[in-house]
């Protein structure tokens, strides 16, 4: 009996090959495809895999999953890779080998596969994830492994008649969830080209944005985005509904070189119309209900998850305890921001909760200021003690030594 | 002979009424205004510092040293507070307690003097910087010593003969420099309200930008802009020629909710046309000229040095040791960014540079790449041991715990 | 009816003075004691309190609660202020107010007070703890504000028949819990003089330590040690137990310059004979437990929560969340160590664990070796790659700078 | 003509057997052996290198470039590798990578050789530096690529006349240099196991410890240690003598299981008599001379230099960076150290500096006391702040959710 493998499978053309290319290697394929959120048609691609080859194909919806346990971790730990992207791709990767390991367990399966080359960082976010769910499954990485020219590909695809897609010259490699679309190569591996405006799709150009603003108010509950002007959505169509009306205006756009877990750079666009939006407004949400302390530290524990995360290393231990830290800041940040959508921008112009910590009473510079303006004489006589005290100490030889 | 002290004066009610109140308390008052880009007629003030009593006025133009050596710190190290604004009134503060120091010593004054409040982080700025750099002076802050109404202090201010400013009423309480322009109170002390227009001055509103991009390049030199579009500036003028050319596209304007050192939040809005523009070109080309070992650690370094400067601490070591990290950094941030300003955005379409490291052949995919994609089968087996030998061990415990 | 105020009583002078002067202030005073495993006589601290004057008097034996959740934190997190010692004044404050506070509830007292004076730690400690828990309740802070020299109290104590105690001459100023014991003061304040042997006391001299070594085995659960040569002890218990084991060992002895947070360098010594024991024993214990990436990353959240506690910030909800991070960690932190306690070293000569990662198969260099010596050069690439990138693109240049 | 090859050569079994096997390559061996303080017969070294087979025989005295560059690095940055020992092989690779770049580029090599295996770190910090510092170099790893049982490998030495070490059957692998002496292997794999005492060579067992103290005093300029009781010595020389008159007490022996780069745990034991001295006196004279804010920061930059360190990645511009901050911190690291070298301790019993921010005016409780004791009153209302405005918002709901 022929060993089974399961295939991360998305309906394009290196997974159909990749189908082939393991019966090839003498293996039944079962093929796997998970809906995050980038509204593909399950149905055309269940049967598509069925057509090149292979004997089982799963279709799963994870967008509810994918929204409250993977985008939901991006925004409140606000994870903007080398400031400028809220990972994408890195958020649906432990998700989708979840599902996979779970696949391979129920069918019996020996070996899981994925579609990534060899200078990404998926393959990494796929196998570490892998092998940490289950070190016993093999992990196989086709499009790594034929290492074959574009022409060849093509080439095996029509002597194995496995369709070709319509779109074959499209210059562009794109992956999409719910949190956001990266899109990578062509035009674009020149770092002074402009990126063209085909390579967008989720968001207008502020060239075509209306000229008149959306005014929005978003409500959180402990961290969570639960309404938007009133009504209640879950969290997996809260995201889908703001990347339909912030995208309207141009909102979220991203063009980033980045550096590769790898060891290159590369340059990447992205769109997250939603994310950027919800990433915004929570901040400032934090910024009313978190004390300083918190404030303050919170963008440590940030950055490290945010790396950990892109690094592939989601089912570490480490990523669970740094979780710990996140939710136990998120009990508080309950309230509501109010943004405006114009050009491009998200503008968040008022946020309010009943866990403010911004007191108008200690803030005021009016006469109802009950803040001790006295006790600040104290306070900089000890802040500032240090460094005095290396004056006095040093400065003669400060100045002998400049 | 009475003792001499010297104020910072702005020109402004407060100060004013600083010089006859440290009169009334036996000084001869020394005035001393600084220009660090504000825009301020140094002649008017200068004069007005004599028909209010002081007995000697001096008035600085230090915006090229506070371009070079303050500001230029902001730049380099994206010392975004909060994540949210790039400091204002933070930058300047060290340096014009450095020249009230040096006018001190020069007249031989016991005393410095400040206008600030009780509640604000600029008195701990002066003050400890002031004790940093001449421990023997003494530092007084008639504003906060007096703690007089509005009311109580403009009524001192008729019976001493001092001019009442036309702007009386304003709401606004502003601190501006060449690297922003900070407002706070009035309206602004309820978060949930929008910013009035009135609030701005250096932008224009988005709705009012215009509806035709402009396209600069700016040029850096180890990490100095010296050039807009071929033609080189000192950097103070390079900056408040983009403080123009990007206000006049609504670019630069924050409204924030920051966590005060002295232990309160406050809102205030910036305005930072220029500044904003040089944070995101420059970040851009670290983007593509730092290597990622530093990309990834200078922002631990960043956050440092930001909190150290808005906490009153530029006179401390650590800054120094810390500029040293930052300067190192800085060696091969050469090249060219190309920024669209339109419709409040400066948005970054490319950047090219001689010490580039992103390296088209190794990120390419296509049949240029000279990346060795074998390489990575062995990375992903060592970067995921940690993770697969701890499932190993711990996995089924993992189980029965959850 | 007089206004009511707990004071945090210790027996001692200071403190006893204290009932008196609250009582000149017109206070009622409810004396409270807590016995947090310095081995004070709770029935004799009782009395004098009442014959001092107090209205009531409290003994509240807290050394579990102590242990478990104040001390416990201190081992799990390594918190070694500026690497040197683990805190010991810190721990306690935290509980004390929490204490105070209840019976102030409890009694229906408007204030708390206590004995510290206006440079050390414990007053910042107490009152940013005592307000944190209800900022209702005023805090007092008796020897700060009277501002006596020694004799003046002396004077005023014996005005008021209040008894001297016999070690009135004594130069030391301790502080001691099960945690350990902090002295200060005297001869100690010169940091070139060598602490005298009269110094410590939980401690014997190395000259005096047994030239033969206890070996003990010390066994963890979840992070917590639990029984010591396979006897069960709770936590309080342990910890005493091995302050008196390694105590006799001279284990445990520091001489520590620091930097309080009121802006001053002291000198104090401390001894911590278990803590120091357990400290070391529970770290290696967490060398085969703890996968790579918390043991790299623990130490950042340690030392936040170090200093946060040494700050006085107990009750921020930062320490709330960075607890949870740090009992995220301790799931697998079982097993045991051996170590030999001998002329004042604690030296572990052997971990083991159920959930040990050390993978005696990976390390060996035997033939058992089951490590893949090929996945290196890959690995080496990689990892290698932006340091090669930037000398291929940087080097010439470097040469011409240098 | 033969392509030349520049070996790392120790005069071990490892890299005389690669020299025959190098030649078989088709290969002229070039050797190089570097004297980096573990008291190598160079000479014999060299000869022997000729013997088994090599064209050239290169010997290095790099003691002094070692001690200077590198272990002060070290010292000063207190690389203590996962809290446990200072780096001693990582510390040494990078400098021998030069070396040997230089040798290859001087008689015209086109590879260079290491005689590291496939799981060890060392691999990785040869490689890394090797490629920065020449990129075009070719570096081989025979070792590794071979791949040999232990008894292969001894039948193809007797098959090439190579002869085999007296030690043969030695348990242990060392690698030493003046900084300390690194041991695995054996017995030591077994984490559960005491080590014995043959595992150790530079220092004295507790037991055999002499009865009678030794008490030096350590002078320091700028950070670098530069005299011991008064008589000047360079830094080898100073570190070498230390390490004997330490050992001969018994301190700096190091038992610990560590994370290596490649993703395993290892156990080794260390040695550093004068290492563990240094980094004690060193530490102790910055806790008087360093100002808070730097005593506070520079355990952030010291974590990630040791780290980048032993990951190999010394020639990382991130290094040079951190060492900018580094050395910037060492200015007045002046003064003397007095240390107690008894029974396994490097006691520090008292320092002073010229340079000390050490006050014993503001530090004492005498009635010289200058700290003003009112100030702490402000200070702690503002330090306190946040935490008392956090409970007065939201003290109730965390009842609710308790």
């Amino acid at each position: 009996m022929a060993k089974k493998v399961v295939l991360a499978y998305s309906g394009g053309l290196d997974t159909s090959v990749a189908i082939q290319w393991l019966i090839d290697q003498g293996y039944e394929v079962v093929a796997c495809c998970l809906d995050v959120g980038e509204g593909k048609d399950l149905d055309f691609v269940k049967k598509k895999a069925l057509e090149v080859g292979a004997i089982e194909s799963y279709m799963i919806d994870a967008k509810d999953e994918f929204a409250e346990e993977y985008a939901l971790i991006s925004l409140q730990a606000h994870t903007w890779y080398e400031q400028k992207y809220p990972l994408v791709s890195a958020l649906s990767r432990p998700l989708i080998s979840k599902k996979l390991v779970e696949v391979a367990e129920q069918t019996g399966a020996v070996a899981v596969a994925h579609g990534c080359t060899g200078k990404g960082n998926d393959q990494v976010r796929f196998e570490v994830s892998i092998k940490a769910l289950n070190p016993d499954l093999e992990v196989l990485a086709p499009v790594r492994e034929w290492a074959w020219s574009r022409e060849e590909e093509i080439e095996y695809a029509k002597s194995k008649n496995i369709p070709l897609p319509i779109s074959l010259d499209s210059p562009f490699s794109i992956d999409q969830n719910l949190w956001g679309r990266a899109n990578e190569c062509g035009i674009l591996e020149d770092p002074w080209a402009t990126p063209p405006e085909e390579a967008y799709e989720l968001t207008v150009s502020l060239e075509n944005a209306p000229d008149t603003a959306d005014i929005i108010e978003i409500e959180f509950e402990q961290g969570v985005p639960v309404a938007i002007d009133g009504v209640s959505y879950k969290l997996a169509d809260l995201i889908l509904k703001l990347n339909e009306v912030a995208g309207k205006h141009g909102v979220g756009r991203i063009d980033h070189v980045e550096n590769r877990l790898v060891g290159i750079k590369s340059r990447e666009v992205y769109e997250i119309p939603g994310a950027h939006t919800l990433l915004l407004a929570h901040k400032e949400l934090e910024d009313i209900t978190l004390v300083k302390e918190i404030a303050h530290y919170k963008p440590v524990i940030e950055k490290k998850l945010t790396e950990l995360i892109y690094e592939g290393l989601w089912f570490s231990p480490l990523r669970t305890a740094l979780e710990a830290f996140l939710k136990e800041t998120q009990k508080f940040v309950n309230g509501t921001v109010r943004v405006k959508l114009f050009k491009g921008h998200a503008i968040v112009e008022g946020r309010k909760s009943p866990n403010s910590l911004y007191d108008e009473k200690l803030a005021t510079y009016t006469k109802d200021d009950e803040f001790d303006h006295a006790s600040a004489v104290g306070f900089i006589e000890l802040w500032g003690l240090p460094t005095k005290v290396n004056s006095m100490v040093n400065k003669g030889e400060k100045k002998v030594q400049a």
